[in-house]
């Protein structure tokens, strides 16, 4: 019998089902006001959560892998080179067509360099008295080579310390104007990018599928014509970035090549395709500023006896491939989270109609009796009067 | 006496606790229902959130720094080059060993450059005819250099417009087959890769602290039985990514060596290990494919009096090491959210039970009545039906 | 008329409003239970998911581009070299000025190096006694070169089989200690870079605006006193990654530059900074590794008749600058999200004083009465005493 009552009890606690008693109150007021804020809070889930902000999808960044390919050639004529033309292997450094590139557009060229000791160019720490005022063995960080000690003539009226350096030194006072390659303006780069979303199992690559070669051959990125055209001139990319060409081959700079590849991969495969922006990634603003532009010194070097190397400050533009983006598809865990955090709202519903159904209707008083009673611990009067309250409405 | 009514309204207002009626059935369908409808959501909540998704984890993306050095000899011999034994100095290009290498597989060399006017490769743009055909300055993309506005005799059949240009000219119609360097399948490299998640102050290496010095001196990487060894075939990792070494190292392309550094940082250290694959980057789909494989090219500057070159149109493996991954660690926060979101899906069964409860059962009508009173503000004989149906049940 | 009791079962049907009949007690325990579970809750959502881990924002990861620019001169003395002053184009490889840059520091040179045919350096696998030692064409991955299959005197005691290889060969045993350029601790590198969140529209440098012209070319970066200078000096970046100069100058290493730029844009643009930290990215642990330090081979040809090269093993530090950061800014989505999933727990608290309420107050059985009726289909008799227990409390 024990045994019995115990299964009983544990049938009870397995099958009883607990629900709240309910009230069915027929007001068009606290009705509308109800629907209202239901419709309110699913309209927000649906529209805004949901659509807007696709938060039934998880996300993943991704995978990118570039190559670039410039061509172009031009010809210069200045008093140094003489008649030159340039071509690719010439003028993108490195050669190897990475995501990130440089054309060269200017130069400053020091022929003859070789190690040996001359006079340090004017400043206010190189100019000299005497041999006191040098320090053998001092370098200045902002100076071209090592002191010796001594002080000597650099021009007629001036004297400077002698530094131990690579004589003679270049002189970038003047940087040539206009840009002496200011007609790479008219070179093309091919970009290559494939990009991968692991997780998703999802690879595609900028040259579209429905792409044929003979396109390629042709064409030429254009945002409204050309969208998927993957051969850009350099100039194109400098004009949608807001700048000059004229005035960033002279001093040189940085133009991002940003591919959005940002996906909803719940929609066909053919719907993710990139998107091309540029943008200039360097300073521009003078005021706060040091060393304005893109340049670097690289030198060739000529073994005839003694070591002899022509160093060249090229100027020119950094073209970085910036490859960004997430793609979303659908997951049930995103779905099941964004949704019922976004459902526990619909809670809310309740409070405010209950609030607004006992403060603000004719017969809340009514309303307020019906739907709520009230136990007192301490003062068993009203425990007595809610019961009266309840028996008898 | 105000000041202990408003004393009083006060402590109710604070202590009253107001909890909804309940009443519970016992009733063998409805308490299924209602346990299983709850068991499932727990049993999901338990088994997706927590389990699959690992929702209880805060996310960070990688930090990560690779070098890498290649290794390996080859001896060739071509009509050009005569027997030449190749070093890792020649065949990788840059030299540095950064995240990114090429190793040199094929090659056209073509020597003696100098700048001069030589006539035109024949193509549909620059056959001509006479002198007029040509204009002087003008510069084809696909050409060779900048036409100086005559015609001359390309062969005894064939003129073409002169180009200023590097002559004599690249013949790359004919690719090496098969490529020059097509033991560079027995190179290795040796990757050494660091990351970090610096939320998580974890930072770890892609040498294991328990393989010893000896162990990567005879290694190399096989996916069953060296899985972290970091010294990888060349010619294994081409293979693992499904192509032709020969065929790759003819006309070149691009491999990924992915590193996936995925982890569960909440278990111990040591179950975080890299796990590599290797992916073909670049399309090898030739229908619509431009400029296919990979290539680039570089010269080698003489200075012997007037400036020559040697031009190498070099073809090659571009091996991209690709880091990724994102470590997950217990976050107290995302616990809270993704049980949270899951546990409001609990109140469902209520929903669900209840329509049960109120259409399906037999004495459904019963159940209705004791669990739901109607109130009706504008016809008040259902209102004291209700009272009547309440009061005698 | 049927029309009419249709339309007023729909206005019924959407009018209706439904909510749950309570019961209000009065009791300080249970009411202080109440407010006390509610107060936790809400403190936590407040304080932790709201302003410790700023729930409310959505994220984003950044974009970067960094230029880099070395400045510095040393002189060294060797019995190679001679005198010898060193500058940037010499010592920093790639000159480009890319994120990631090497600065030569210690070097082994091997001058006059032809492809011709000589003795291998002794090892395990490259004694011989005769000729029959030694397989014609095959190269020894960790060897200098293809074996001719013939056994020569490498010394008068040692006998090792000839190969074909770059001869003479490098002696790569004693690194030149102290290192060759020790005073690069001296030399300053400034870096440029800036960052983008496209999502948020955000873009700043690393220069930040409120910087003069002036500062930067006196200033030299310092955690304390210089934190927002651009330049820094090599020497501090490695002490900052706790490494001595000396040492890693001698063997080479890779140093992290990390550049944090976690900001949250929800407050002014001027409180978004940059921090620098510095880190050793290889393993120094010399027990389980491979190739400790960090250097690369390149060479100098000269062409003068015999193609003959000069081969430096170059050890140096690789600076490698890592951007990363999330932003983070107001979000409705994460708003809405993590407040509901942190107020579902607000549903706890009813739950915890219900069980209070009918199990631990001295009135336990009174409001279990009051709170809750039974109704049992199976045993009729139960739903007549709970009809009992409800009209007559």
């Amino acid at each position: 019998m024990a045994a019995g009552r115990c299964w009983n009890s544990c049938l009870h606690c397995f099958f009883d089902y607990e629900t709240p008693k309910t009230i069915v109150i027929y007001s068009k007021p606290v009705g509308f006001i109800f629907r209202l804020t239901q419709f309110l809070i699913i309209a927000y889930v649906v529209g805004y959560v949901i659509l807007v902000q696709k938060g039934y999808q998880e996300t993943e960044s991704i995978i990118s892998s570039v190559s670039t390919k410039v061509k172009g050639y031009t010809v210069t004529n200045s008093s140094g080179l003489g008649l030159h033309v340039w071509d690719v292997t010439e003028y993108v450094i490195p050669p190897q067509g990475a995501d990130s590139f440089f054309v060269l557009t200017n130069m400053i060229t020091t022929t003859g360099q070789r190690q040996q000791a001359c006079a340090e160019v004017p400043s206010p720490s190189s100019i000299c008295q005497s041999d006191a005022d040098c320090t053998a063995g001092h370098s200045d960080v902002r100076g071209n080579g090592i002191q010796t000690g001594v002080c000597v003539d650099y021009s007629e009226s001036v004297k400077t310390c002698e530094v131990l350096a690579w004589c003679p030194h270049e002189d970038d006072t003047t940087v040539p104007r206009p840009a002496l390659l200011e007609s790479a303006e008219n070179f093309t780069v091919l970009i290559k990018n494939s990009v991968r979303y692991p997780k998703f199992r999802f690879s595609k690559r900028n040259i579209l599928s429905n792409v044929t070669s003979a396109y390629l051959k042709g064409c030429t990125y254009d945002a409204s014509h050309h969208p998927h055209c993957p051969i850009f001139r350099l100039g194109d990319m400098v004009t949608h970035a807001q700048e000059d060409f004229g005035s960033l081959a002279e001093k040189g700079g940085i133009i991002g090549i940003l591919i959005d590849w940002s996906c909803d991969l719940d929609w066909p495969e053919k719907y993710c395709v990139p998107k091309y922006s540029f943008v200039r990634m360097d300073n521009k603003n003078p005021s706060n500023n040091i060393a304005p532009g893109y340049n670097f010194r690289f030198a060739k070097y000529v073994n005839n006896g003694t070591e002899t190397r022509t160093l060249i400050k090229g100027y020119g533009i950094r073209f970085d491939v910036i490859v960004y983006g997430t793609a979303g598809k659908f997951s049930l865990l995103n779905t099941v989270i964004n949704l019922g955090a976004a459902l526990t709202f619909l809670s809310l519903v309740g409070a405010v109609c209950d609030w607004f159904l006992v403060t603000c209707t004719p017969r809340k008083d009514y309303y307020a009796q019906q739907k709520t009673s009230h136990l007192d611990t301490e003062e068993s009067t009203e425990a007595m009067s809610m019961g009266k309250t309840y028996g008898t409405p």
